[in-house]
């Protein structure tokens, strides 16, 4: 099972995170002198972010690659998101295309097919259950394929459905919960996790405690920290008593750790090599208190 | 604003319905020939959805063109997309690009940003409120550019989520209708409806009929007629009262008629425009009776 795999990784390592490739054009150090030229800018964002690839693959386990950073940039920037999953995944990494896909059952079908072969390959995929059971069947089936369905997001506005509480007794987020773990329920893993995991931001970390127990096989992708204001603590509050099932994600808080006053004089990727030891010890630091 | 576009052009030709490009590789009548040469297969595609396009653009308002069904060939369907995409808008047709693209707000920016300018330009995107205002807010503001916001779903598993019913006393999709329709209220045109609309399905018509009254200024795109089993009268179900304020969709049932029997014998073109001609018949009548 492929989440086996990234538990494996994230043990060896040591280190429960993720580095979000969220790779927007202006984040470049060159940005001023490639922004005219959109061959040298996506040859550019490739660099970039295979240095940065280079640079954290023996300390950080996987990679989040945002589709939308590389879709802004049409459809050179669709060669770029391509080649940075491949060239992640070459590297030894966890791939995890953050593209929160969803549709009715025949068309999360070609989704499905969209992230399994070729171009837009990958080990996990993100995905919104709003359409219920038809829509993410599809996704399920693949040892070697998981899928991260948004429960409860990040975001100050996330609440404004995902909060409201339903007649049973559940809010919105905890009946997407239950929906997830069933769906995940038929592909548990020897490490007790299943391949559907869920999106459990870290900027809520009492509604990711109480979520820990609604749905014990399930992984977390936890969104929030660093950037948007989650920190270490809110991070991992959703991880079990051993200090796993859960793993961090920090996008601009690495790849554009350079531009930090902390890291001045670094090179672009040296800085993110840096602060990605600053978070893994920020994390391990955390769980220790847990 | 771009919805009253769209209505113009759906009262100028006495259609309210727009065709689904969604050219799944098996659809094209060459498949074999070209199934294992991608560049062909996608110059094919591509051609296909041409011929089409210039034989329905007189009666048929608008394209619908799902993301996937092109994502899945990879590269080069992305290509296939964008250009398909320029046709139809060179052509005159109102484009809605099928992507249901949610996030937070700096990653919804990014999206907002992806389809309004460049390979993936478009007059309308669909998308997925789960996240609340700030995913959405980045895509308003501009008079010629709209959304389709997922109320309630055509697929049979849409309810798991959608029907539940909050302490409010709203079912999760009626919720979601009063977010979209707020997030319309500051965009809607002198035909009273709002560049924020709603993705309302054909097979469940006596809630689009609640939702009508519910969001009366949101116009509605209705998926599910045709091939999903949804039949004229459900379709136009969430009409308002001058048979106005909707779109109905349907894709396999027009781009593979030349394999119904019924059209047999025919061009895979001329069985698309028999059938859209067929399509406008259904819903006009449709129309009549409600």
């Amino acid at each position: 099972m492929i989440i086996d795999e990234l538990i494996k990784k994230i043990d060896e390592m040591g280190n429960p995170s993720v580095i979000g490739l969220d790779t927007a054009p202006d984040y470049l150090p060159n940005y001023e002198k490639v922004r005219d030229d959109a061959k040298a800018l996506a040859e550019s964002t490739i660099e970039f972010n295979a240095r940065i690839i280079d640079k954290i693959k023996d300390i950080v386990p996987a990679v989040k690659v945002q589709i939308v950073y590389y879709e802004a940039c049409g459809l050179l920037g669709m060669t770029v998101f391509s080649e940075t999953m491949k060239f992640a995944k070459e590297s030894g990494m966890i791939v995890i295309a953050d593209a929160k896909r969803n549709d009715i059952g025949a068309t999360a079908k070609q989704y499905a097919h969209a992230f399994t072969n070729g171009d837009f390959n990958r080990d996990f995929l993100t995905v919104n259950g709003y359409l219920g059971s038809d829509g993410i069947k599809p996704f399920l089936g693949k040892e070697d394929k998981g899928i991260f369905a948004l429960v409860k997001t990040s975001n100050p506005s996330g609440g404004e459905l995902q909060d409201l509480r339903l007649e049973n007794g559940l809010t919105v987020y905890e009946q997407m919960a239950k929906l997830v773990s069933g769906w995940g329920a038929d592909c548990i893993g020897a490490s007790g996790y299943s391949n559907v995991g869920a999106v459990v931001g870290a900027t809520y970390p009492s509604q990711a405690k109480d979520l820990r127990k609604l749905m014990p096989h399930t992984f977390f992708l936890v969104p929030g920290y660093g950037a948007q204001g989650g920190g270490a603590d809110g991070a991992v509050a959703g991880f079990d008593e051993n200090g796993k099932g859960g793993i961090v994600n920090s996008s601009r808080g690495i790849i554009c750790a350079y531009k930090q006053e902390k890291y001045k004089g670094m090179s672009f990727a040296d800085a993110a090599y840096a602060a990605s030891v600053d978070m893994r010890e920020d994390l391990v630091g955390a769980l220790k208190r847990k």
